[in-house]
Order: C-alpha cells, then sequence, then structure tokens
C-alpha cells in the first residue's frame, strides 16, 4: 500500500524544467538524481472543501506576468515576510541559479502544486520528500510569492563585484536615511534578498517560506522574518477597510488596483526612470513599528481622533463626510483651529503635504508574544511598494518631524528592496538584470 | 456627525451586570461613573459579510454552559495563549472581582459583542474607549474562551494563604515532573491564570486577549504568550485532519466530540475525582515543543514514517489500511521487526501502551521568527485536556524516554492549569473554587 502510493506518482508528468542540481541539494542533501519540478500534488483540486474560507481559499493569482503579484493584488489576509543574506563565496552563477529555482518553486507554488516531482508525500523512499508537506490538503489561498533586491546586493565586497551587477544598481537604490526617532535594530532590518509570501491560510504562506528558505541552502540564509496576522490595508475597491491594532480602519486613502493611472504613475518605475531592467518594477519599503498598546489604550478617545485625524467609527475625515469623503484640510472649529489638526497623521501623510506623493501600502499587523513588563509585543508591519523611494522618505520625513502617533509608536526594523518586473513564462524573476 | 455617532449609542440598552469599578479602572485609568458592559456593537451582525470565510467566520459558540467551551469545541484554526500572573498585593475580594469582570467580558466577545456600555467607537468623548476597536467588522469567527487555574494560585505566599485557597486546592494540581529532555524557559513555562483564545480569525483571538489582559490591569499581568496559525488536531470527527510542521496528519486517533463516552470517561473530571468544585471541569496541560524543521527536512522519508508510525500521504498506520484504521503493533516484516516500531511514537502515545489513557489534543502551529544561524523558530505548542494530569504524564514519560521523534524535537515551555466547570448564565467562571 505504501508501494502503491509511490509508484502511483511516477505516472506523473516529469516538466521540462527542474531545480539546479544545488538546488535539489538543498532539498535533500542527497544525491538523488532527475528529480525535475511538477504537478506531484495539485493542492487546490484535492482540498478546495477542506478550508473554512471558501473564496477567498480557491483564489488563484498567475505568478508569471509583466509585472510580480503580491502588489496591487488585493491584499491577502497573512503574510510571512522574510529577509535572506546572500552566502559568502556564492558565485554570480549560483545566485541565477537560486533566482531561477526559486521561480520555478513558487510558479508551482502559487499554482497550488507541490515541489518537486514527486512532491510532499511520495518519492524514492531513500530521500527526503521534496515538498515539507504542511501545506497537503490545504488550498493555495490567494498565495502570492514576491521578490526584491536589497541595496546590499549590488555593492562591491572587498573591492569585488561579486555578482557583476555593481554598475547596474538603479541610482535610487541606497539605503534609506535615518529618520528622528528611529531605534532600529540591525538584525530586524535591511538584507541582500527578500521575499514576502501572502496568503488568506498562514499556513500556506509559512510553507512557502519555509521551502523557498530550504532550496536556498547553501547559498542564502534567512538574516530576519516577520508573520503578520491581519492585514491593515486594502488594495482593492472590493474589500472592506481592515483595522489596525489601535482600532483604526486602516487603507482607506490607500492606492486601489481599480486605479490604473494612479498605479501607473506611483507604483511601477516606468523606462524612463533608471535602467532598463527595472521597467515594470517598483520599490518596496518594510518597516517595523511597535505599537505601544498599553499607552494607547489609556488614551482618550477625542485624543485617538486628533491623532490620525479621522473618526474611529466610520473612518470619516474630522472635517465631516463618510469614509471615503475628501479631507477637507481649512474648515476650522473652535478657537479657529482646523477640524484636522496640524499634526494628524492622515494630514502629514496626504498626498497634498508630499508634492502629490502617493504609497501602495500593504502592511500587516503582528503580536509576537509579550516583553517582561507583560507589554504586548505588537505593532504593524508596515510596506509600501512606490515607483521611487523618494515618495516614502518624502512622507516619513514628514511624519517622524511632526506626527502625533509618534508619542504611541517606534520604528524598530527598516529595508528597502527594488522589486523588478514579473517573470515572463520561461523566464525567471530578474533575469533582466542579469541579461 | 461625529456628535450623532456618540449621542446614538446613549440609546443603548444598558445591561444588568457590568465591569467592576477596578475593572473600568483598567480600561480607563480614568473616573467614568457608570459604564456597564453590553451590547454596543453587535459584531457578527454588522460584519458577515466582511469576512473571508462564510461558515467559519459566522460561527458562534455559547459562553455559557456546563463545560467550558474550548475544549471539545471543534479545534479553530488560529489561537492566542496567555499565561498570568496575579500581582502582588490582590487580595481574595480582587481577584473574585477579576473572575467576575473577565466572566462578562468573555460572554460579551464570544457573542461577537463590543466590551462595555459604548464599546470601541463611542462613548464619552474624554475617556479612553471600552473596547480596543481592532475587532469591528469581523464576525466572532467561532471564538471560544477557556480560562485556568495553575498550580501557583493555591500556594501561600511567604506563609500566607493569599486568596484563602490553598485547602481547596485538587491534590493533582502539582507543577509536572522534570521529563528527560526537558529544556524549559521560566519566562515561558507556569502562570497563576492562564486564558486560552480560539477563533478562526487571529484578529479576532488576539483582540480577546488583548482586552481581557487590559481589563486585568493591575490585578494580574501577563507571564508569557503565544500565538499559533494553524491547529494541529482534529476534535470533531467533521473536521478534515490537519498537518503539523513535520507534514504529518495530527490528530487522527484524537478524542473526538463525537464520542460522549470517551470525553467523560478521559476529558471532564467527576464528582468523585476529588474536590466538587472541580466536577465538570478539565486539565489542561501546555508545552511549547520547539521543531528542528532543517533536520527533519534533511531527513529521507522512510525515517519520517518509521518515527511516527504512519504513513506521510494517508496517515494511515504502517501495519496497513487508511488513516482511520486501527494500528497492527504485532504484523512484522522483514528481519521480523514490527512494521511499526518500538521508538514509533504513534505506538509510545497509544493508550495500549498508557494504561488505556487518552489525551484530548488541541495544539498550533507556531513560528515566531528566526534564531541568528537563519533556522526557523517554529514547533508545536502542544495543548491537551484531560481529566487527571496524570495521563499527560504517563504519555509523555512514554515518549520523553523512548520516542523516536525526539532527535527533532525539543520542549522549551510547559505549564499546567486546573479548568474549571463552565460558569452558569448569571455566575462567574470559577464561582465554585470561591463559593
Ligand atoms: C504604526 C504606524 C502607523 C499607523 C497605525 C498608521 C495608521 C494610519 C491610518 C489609520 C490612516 C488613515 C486611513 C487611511 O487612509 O489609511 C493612515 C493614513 C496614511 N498613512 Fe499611516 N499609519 C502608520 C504609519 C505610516 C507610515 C510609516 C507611513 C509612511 C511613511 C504612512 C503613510 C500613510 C499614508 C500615505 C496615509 C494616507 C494619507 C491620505 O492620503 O489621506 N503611515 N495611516
Ligand atoms: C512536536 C511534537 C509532536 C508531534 C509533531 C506529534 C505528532 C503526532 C502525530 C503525527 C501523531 C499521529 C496522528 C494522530 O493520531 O494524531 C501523533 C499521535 C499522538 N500523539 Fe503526538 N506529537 C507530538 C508530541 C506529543 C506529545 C508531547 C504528546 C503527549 C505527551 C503526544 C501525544 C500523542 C497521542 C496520545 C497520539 C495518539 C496515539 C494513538 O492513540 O494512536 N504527542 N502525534
Amino acid at each position: 500500500m505504501k508501494r502503491d502510493k509511490r509508484t502511483g506518482s511516477a505516472d506523473l508528468a516529469v516538466p521540462a524544467r527542474g531545480l539546479s542540481r544545488r538546488g535539489l541539494l538543498g532539498l535533500a542533501g542527497a544525491s538523488v538524481a532527475g528529480i525535475g519540478l511538477g504537478a506531484a500534488g495539485d493542492r487546490v483540486a484535492l482540498a478546495a472543501s477542506a478550508s473554512p474560507g471558501a473564496a477567498s481559499a480557491s483564489a488563484v493569482y498567475p505568478f508569471y506576468g509583466s509585472h510580480q503579484a503580491g502588489i496591487v493584488t488585493p491584499a491577502q489576509d497573512r503574510l510571512h515576510f522574510a529577509a535572506f543574506d546572500v552566502s559568502a563565496g556564492t558565485t554570480r552563477a549560483e545566485l541565477i541559479e537560486l533566482l531561477q529555482d526559486w521561480t520555478i518553486a513558487a510558479a508551482a507554488m502559487t499554482a497550488g502544486q507541490d515541489i518537486g516531482e514527486y512532491g510532499a508525500v511520495s518519492g524514492p523512499y531513500d530521500a527526503p520528500p521534496e515538498d515539507t508537506g504542511e501545506a497537503q490538503g490545504l488550498p493555495t489561498a490567494g498565495l502570492t510569492i514576491t521578490f526584491g533586491f536589497g541595496p546590499t546586493l549590488f555593492e562591491t565586497a572587498d573591492g569585488v563585484d561579486r555578482f557583476g551587477i555593481a554598475a547596474r544598481r538603479p541610482a535610487d537604490l541606497t539605503p534609506l536615511p535615518h529618520f528622528p526617532g528611529d531605534d532600529l535594530d540591525a538584525g530586524r532590518s535591511d538584507g541582500d534578498l527578500c521575499i514576502q509570501a501572502c496568503s488568506n491560510d498562514p499556513q500556506v504562506a509559512v510553507h512557502a517560506i519555509r521551502n523557498l528558505s530550504r532550496i536556498a541552502f547553501g547559498r542564502a540564509a534567512l538574516r530576519w522574518s516577520q508573520l503578520g496576522f491581519g492585514r491593515t490595508s486594502s488594495t482593492s475597491t472590493a474589500q472592506a477597510t481592515p483595522r489596525n491594532l489601535f482600532g483604526f480602519k486602516d487603507g482607506t486613502a490607500n492606492i486601489k488596483a481599480e486605479q490604473p493611472d494612479v498605479v501607473n504613475d506611483q507604483v511601477w518605475v516606468s523606462s524612463s526612470d533608471g535602467p532598463a531592467w527595472l521597467a515594470g518594477g517598483s520599490y518596496l519599503v518594510a518597516r517595523r513599528i511597535r505599537m505601544t498598546i498599553e499607552t494607547w489604550d489609556r488614551t482618550i478617545l477625542s485624543e485617538q481622533e486628533t491623532v490620525f485625524g479621522r473618526t474611529k467609527g466610520a473612518g470619516a475625515p474630522l472635517s465631516g463626510g463618510t469614509e471615503f469623503s475628501e479631507p477637507d484640510f481649512t474648515i476650522a472649529g473652535r478657537e479657529n483651529q482646523p477640524l484636522i489638526g496640524a499634526a494628524a497623521h492622515m494630514r502629514l501623510a496626504h498626498p497634498m503635504q508630499n508634492k502629490g506623493m502617493k504609497l501602495l501600502r500593504r502592511g500587516y499587523n503582528f503580536v509576537d508574544g509579550n516583553d517582561d513588563l507583560g507589554r504586548l509585543e505588537a505593532g504593524l508591519f508596515f510596506i509600501s511598494f512606490q515607483r521611487s523611494p523618494a515618495q516614502f522618505t518624502t512622507v516619513q520625513l514628514n511624519l517622524a518631524k511632526h506626527d502625533a502617533l509618534n508619542e504611541y509608536i517606534r520604528h524598530v526594523g527598516s529595508a528597502l528592496f527594488v522589486v523588478p518586473a514579473g517573470a515572463a513564462d520561461g523566464a525567471y524573476v530578474g533575469s533582466a538584470l542579469f541579461a
């Protein structure tokens, strides 16, 4: 019976492209020849009924395309984000092979398939399974996997251009400046490479990061990682606006996928912006922001609303209207003070205060246990996508200096990555950089 | 408009019972008189459509009843577990008040209601909102809240019987013994009180623990807490068996709610077992178990199956059959070795090896970032419910000594709590202990 299970899978088609030898070593630590990467287990088809959320569980987003998925994709509910450093001694050819392996594996997983020819639960009895298996029985739940390159990937080490790409570094891809109030932990910042895995099922997102880390073995190692349990932004007009851990609707004035002009103008790098290889890409900023929720929870309602410039219930601007009403920053109330105060988060972050610049926000709430004083280690894992890092820097500089919210938050991690365009079917993510 | 929102809520009924003055102080740090606890926001009704998973999202389990919910309740997908220590100087009367406040708040939240008369998004403008608000717009998603008492709650401090309950301590409620291989972190172990919040939406579970911690302010403080993202057991025959982070089906041979005789025999404390106040209760064991997944992932399939004594695909016993077939521990294979080996986890944990003792397992997978070497800090947050701690101790002693799985796991946290019976409507959880 066990035999049946395994010989059965030998009938499955072996795809043209397989993981590299090094990728297989990462999986196996064993010398198994001829293991390709294919459709060993069609998890979606197997398991649609096992999942709690029929609609979001069955969502499947194409991996290949002109832009990477996971940016304008309607924000999924859960996140596993990981930053990697390329291991010492890794060559340009090995880095390329890693990106090829990651591409093949990501395409399989986002399509609801196992990694490898035999997948998670069968294959040679004397080799480790190619897929770690905890996503068996789960649907894709809208999984997207988004890859990025950090500034350090382009740096020369000891005067040597590690991967021969120093000259192709976008001028914009420099480490973010230090902002007032920054209290950054190097162990939760930066990285040569990043992977953002989003899904409506956390186990599916975790499975993706775990298997991609495993494939990277010997070539790149996890530097830091972060789970997020609740999305804090809507990126589609079809989504209800979620709430952050301060209890406010978050994502109201976000860029939405249904605004193609704004997306083109503010999110995608155009061919006139910089190096040709980057056209169709974007810049990803990640900030781990601690929220001191115990202090916030003792703050009176009027102060809470003043801090954001919006009502807590409907999320309407304090100048009046409903959630999606345009704020009027000129209307004054008592003592001629503006209803939306000068230090209100939404005023300072608004495009009017930032030369028309906007961000596509795609962050997640997190709670990582508690500290020794019994305070929840909680906050916002802020992620934004933008055409240029200058958009983030402009807004954040404004916020870091003046935002009333600063009394209740602390930026403890920071990273910038450039996200290349999507891969065409048959190519790998980032191939234009190495062409 | 903001005024409308707030005065509107003044029309809502104020319930007979409200939070204690101390509970209100926890919420407000302010002197707001006359705030009861009621149905300010019926989140379920508001928001059924906002949720991804219609079926599991709309689930509501009654809080009051003969047993506490969250034990035989079909295991929800997500967990936030918290252990508390009672603050120094807290009196018996204050502890009772805390349990009363927790009961009222838990009953409201599990019914999909906000905490407090005014709830999360309205109320006096010059007071902190009574509810922290991040669950606004979310359905209950099957929220259950389960309370437990640790051995230390019954201890005398400096010779003083803090709460006057030392004499009522069940004889069984002593700290768990040290097991071979234990590598426990005191900061992730024990506690005077515990709360297990389970829901199909993690934000709903986090909201519950956060608000209950807030209500406890000055009386009890968080000692440790753990989020779990994927359940690792089914507790109902209606549930598909989920997979743990080793990729195996977990929960196959678990006690199921549909076996009332087994539940009565193995899970609920009977009136003949010990102190009368505990009848209808249970014992909760929590073990934080690190899984070294990188090592596991390099282990060949045959070894993985040998370790558990089950196939990885179907989860069938290695003696043959399908997932729910009875294992046959006598069938031998090559060289007369039993197909289910002597060190196989499922053999050692099976009732046949443990004087017929069973556990109701209700654990969760966790990933809490990664360590400095880039290894995922991942594992199983094991929870089991049993009529007597001896059931867990017997099985765990067997496993700790002989289990092949020990090569891949490490127990790093441990706690035992007694879970009192459910509260009758109008009473508070644990009232029999103080009667
Ligand atoms: C813990 C930290 C933060 C919290 C709790 C927070 C919360 C909020 C909330 C509640 C709103 C109003 C609703 C909405 O339009 O989404 C908002 C708006 C916004 N936030 Fe934040 N935010 C945080 C940090 C940041 C950071 C670091 C940035 C970028 C540097 C940022 C950029 C924006 C922008 C661009 C808007 C929209 C402003 C508008 O056009 O009206 N936020 N934020
Ligand atoms: C990370 C640690 C653990 C893992 C990965 C794990 C996994 C599993 C798996 C895959 C099974 C077989 C399927 C099933 O019946 O659920 C199983 C069975 C079982 N496990 Fe564990 N387990 C772990 C720790 C423990 C501990 C600490 C205990 C209790 C002390 C325990 C008690 C049991 C019991 C009672 C069974 C059912 C045996 C039977 O009646 O067939 N497990 N476990």
